[in-house]
């Protein structure tokens, strides 16, 4: 077992080292190589540390990245480095050599992870990408930052050997299954009759869910919907190398277009940031990675210009990251999303909310047994003393109280227990909710394209302002939709001031129902919603919705809400559904304005 | 899905409080109310916590005791008690409120563990269980101790109310299958054809292996030996309610005989120790755990007095712990096990040794990247600034150097990058392998049960001195294994001054021929034999060998073998295998003695 798996660790480093034939011309440009000799020269005007250094002496050399990224990244940190410099060209980065830390990250899945750029503590730096593509190989996670400040990554692109989602051709389907054909990159095989994906060292890739992507269009198919397999899904090969399984109660698909098999577990966000301050990501590439392309949690002031989140141009791959391009949660200052593309990602483009957790049971008259209940938020300790946090009603979301954190002592990743500075109302009570009520980010996505992609757009959930301008939406389901509940997803929303302008929302809604009740919508959990105003002034304004359903608008739980000067005109590129009546759906408002 | 979580967490809540109808009469005893009324009328002469402080008001209570003990864990470290009294009856155990930890522990398998009674950083405190069940549910640990002091454990029993291998009687084989018979409680399942063992609450326990164990006899099958089944194995339900697997090369099992499907991972030991000193646990019943009975590490002054390891009286189980008994990894001062019963645990009855790291590249005159190269070892730190280690040949498992420790990075769980205080010498290359030679224990292990398990009794590894007397084995393989080796298990061993005396071996080896060449021998892992001397001084006298297979002693690369006073017979109970000339064989070893 141990021999093999050494044979394995091997192979795969001599099978990557060749990827896509995109092996390291130009590991070192002339500008680099003349910094270089500068610095040796005389004194550095910046602390600078160059990766190259830390590399083999070939600069073609097909060496693992990942020791000598740790080291440079333990010399900036030493030194307080302004600047650290890749070499440009490909560089292979796998698990074996590279950091190691037990991460919990809000909406992805803990485990201990092997990291490239492991940046934790460090200040004033800024990574400079010079073009260079990380291919990162199995599982191990790109860049995690914690408790760092004025971080700048750019001019670099992220990219994985093996994707963490099979793509499979629906070869042809008849009663009751289907057949998928597999390229042999897939590395499909069966182990005790159950379909598994295997990289060429033998890591195996587990799936969970079955989504079918218009190969024509590279895009979710029309009103496709999820599927949930499982782990274990039985499959017969054919004579052919096909795969045929069970259909259950998928329904049909189209052959010739590709089924996507769902990553089981979201281990390797591209960027983590965690209690992070001031963080800029400029001209960066997410081709793939194994969960979020950016998710930050309890951090501040985060730009992401120009970052893409997309298939590798090329590679002929459907997905980019397995989940969400990006994600915020319980950040605050600004948060900037501008010039970007979040396409073909297996999930929303962003999420921007806070997070509740239940009252589990009233210990003292001031004092909580708190849980996080949805799995997906274990472990992040974002309650502080000292800290503003709202009582809320789980059945109208709305707030009752403000409650001020004395101590907290978390007993694991399920449950704390809060002390708080004064007697709590009486009326708290078991399922309840609290969330930091402490300060909101600023939010501006302006001159996006979001389309292609799992489910919906933007799901805002920020009360401070929040701008999206400019953007260009072709999303399966909600282009943009206000969440937030606190009995399933556990996730706080409630936005205070949204203005949507000057955007084209493209012939979206060609997915399934579940994934938003119109282009623009509320889609927040709210049991007793008569008398909650969940969320307030919401302004749309100057867009054109080219559509293809003609839900443009459905909203509940709002008070204030302006539409005006909008354009609508339907799409000639799909069927249209619905009627006119159907456009804008106002119930439990107030303060409603529409031109 | 999260709701689905909650009802089954509350299902097993409810189901396991009825357990055995074993539940809690007499939790608190009449001397145990006397003290605490003592205690509050005047100034205890010691500084005692009492558990049922922190339980329910109603002693009777089903609820999970895993918070309460957090607590009184937590009141014992704050005000530093010299006991913490258990209520006695029966306590029920969850992962749900338990502390929670990473944990890398040699020869058990990391992860993010739950555990009971987490200390550490404490000393001198001893728990009084007054007889108190502790009966845990799913996938979390009684005891993890770090950086402890002078801990006394004593009076309590650890059991799992399901466990985590799963016991099938066969019920049929015929031409390529194999029949089995499951009780209810097992929760044998089969999700997408493959065979599956939930608990009640719909936790599963993964297996990877069968072993047949003898239903009369309760212990391992006659020439049994283990089947890698793999974590997919199909299976078909019977009419009759039974599970029909293919039998692969398993060979025959005898129709009425126990298959046990074994863990496929070591999470929860029932005593780690990590980094102690000072332990005695006494009077403490191991029913089951998943994983090792106590597993110490880099730890010294350990005792286990009167310690059973055997299945629960009355469960009918054929298993105890899932692995090893007990099993020790440089470990220092002295290792005594008195009195104690190590039976039908699923792996040895202890194993005491150091670690080999190995070279995997010399980086420079002074520095060495090493490797754990047993995926078992990861993660555990023993090298320390300061600290003696040799440098090992890894094809004669000779020391050639000692050398002492400057500095070390560990890069992660697999990796460390150490610096030495003087240059190598200029042989040391890739694959040779280095260890601590700091201290090792003196080892007593005296009047004790070892039988019915699976594989051998006592790996023995210490350089100390270490003295076996006044024991039973009814091992089915090797009693007394010296093992060691530096290209598979890289465990160090090679004792110095090892007395084998007053012992009764009583029908040893009855298992399979991989357990172990004799009832005393070595298994080294040794690829040049011929000058090794790895092992020295081995006394055997005045035992008492019954024999069922005639192989007594089988040794090589010993220096120094005294072989005295003993007395051997045949077993009544058994086949006899073998010839009287297979008894003792001597290879490769130098100043023997056999009288």
């Amino acid at each position: 077992m141990k021999r093999l798996h050494l044979l394995c660790t091997l192979l795969c480093f001599l099978s990557v080292s060749g990827v896509d034939g995109k092996m390291t011309s130009g590991h070192d440009d002339a500008r680099q190589a003349r910094e270089r000799k500068e610095r040796h020269g005389k004194q550095s005007p910046e602390k600078t540390v160059y990766l190259q250094d830390y590399l083999d002496l070939d600069p073609s050399s097909s060496e693992d990245a990942a020791m000598a990224i740790g080291k440079a990244v333990d010399e900036c940190r030493k030194i307080g480095a302004e600047r650290l410099v890749l070499p440009g060209g490909t560089l292979n980065i796998m698990p074996d050599r590279a950091s190691e830390r037990y991460e919990y990250i809000s909406n992805n899945d803990p485990s201990m992870k092997r990291i490239a750029f492991l940046l934790d503590g460090i200040e004033n730096l800024t990574i400079e990408g010079n073009g260079t593509l990380l291919m990162l190989s199995g599982f191990v996670s790109a860049f995690s930052l914690d408790a760092c400040r004025n971080i700048t990554v750019r001019d670099l692109s992220i990219d994985y050997s093996h994707p963490f989602v099979a793509e499979g051709e629906v070869a042809a389907a008849g009663e009751g299954w289907f057949e998928f054909r597999f390229p042999e990159k897939a590395g499909a095989v069966l182990d005790g009759g159950i379909l598994c994906f295997r990289d060429s060292c033998g890591r195996e890739y587990p799936y969970l869910t079955l989504l079918e992507f218009d190969s024509r269009r590279r895009e979710v198919a029309w009103h496709a919907h999820d599927y949930w397999l499982g782990d274990r899904c039985r499959a017969e090969k054919t004579e052919d190398g096909n795969y045929r399984i069970d259909r259950g109660d998928f329904g049909e698909a189209v052959p010739g277009n590709i089924m996507v098999f769902g990553a089981a577990a979201r281990l390797h966000p591209a960027f983590t940031l965690l209690d992070c301050s001031g963080f800029l990501l400029e001209n960066v590439n997410i081709w793939s990675c194994c969960g979020m392309g950016v998710i930050a949690q309890c951090s501040r002031d985060i730009e992401l210009r120009n970052v893409k989140v997309e298939p590798s141009p090329g590679s002929g791959r459907m997905i980019s990251a397995s989940a969400d391009a990006t994600h915020f949660v319980n950040c605050k200052g600004y948060i900037r999303m501008i010039d970007c593309v979040f396409r073909n990602q297996k999930d929303d483009a962003t999420n921007i909310h806070g997070l509740y957790m239940a009252v589990e049971r009233v210990i003292a008259p001031d004092r909580l047994l708190l849980k996080w209940r949805n799995s997906g938020q274990y472990g992040v300790r974002f309650i502080k003393p000292g800290m503003s946090m709202e009582l809320v009603d789980n059945e109208t979301m709305m707030s009752y109280a403000g409650i001020k954190v004395k101590s907290v002592e978390y007993l694991n990743s399920e449950y704390a227990e809060v002390e708080f500075t004064a007697p709590l109302p009486g009326n708290v009570k078991e399922n309840h909710v609290v969330a930091e009520d402490d300060g909101y980010p600023d939010v501006l996505i302006s001159g996006c394209y979001i389309g292609n992609n799992r489910a919906r757009g933007l799901l805002l959930g920020s009360r401070g302002r929040t701008v999206v301008e400019k953007c260009t939406f072709h999303t399966p389901g909600a282009a943009i939709l206000l969440e937030g509940d606190g009995n399933y997803w556990y996730e706080q929303s409630g936005v205070r001031d949204l203005l949507i302008r000057d955007n084209v929302f493209d012939s979206c809604m060609y997915g399934n129902k579940s994934w938003g009740s119109a282009c623009i919508a509320v889609g927040s959990g709210i049991p007793s919603r008569e008398s909650s105003r969940y969320h307030r002034n919401v302004t749309v304004e100057n867009n054109t919705f080219i559509t293809i359903d003609n839900r443009i608008v459905n909203l509940y739980c709002v008070d204030g809400f302006i539409y005006r000067g909008n354009e609508v005109r339907e799409s000639s590129d799909y069927p249209v559904c619905g009627s006119a009546s159907d456009r804008i759906i106002i119930n439990d408002c107030s303060n409603v304005e529409i031109d």
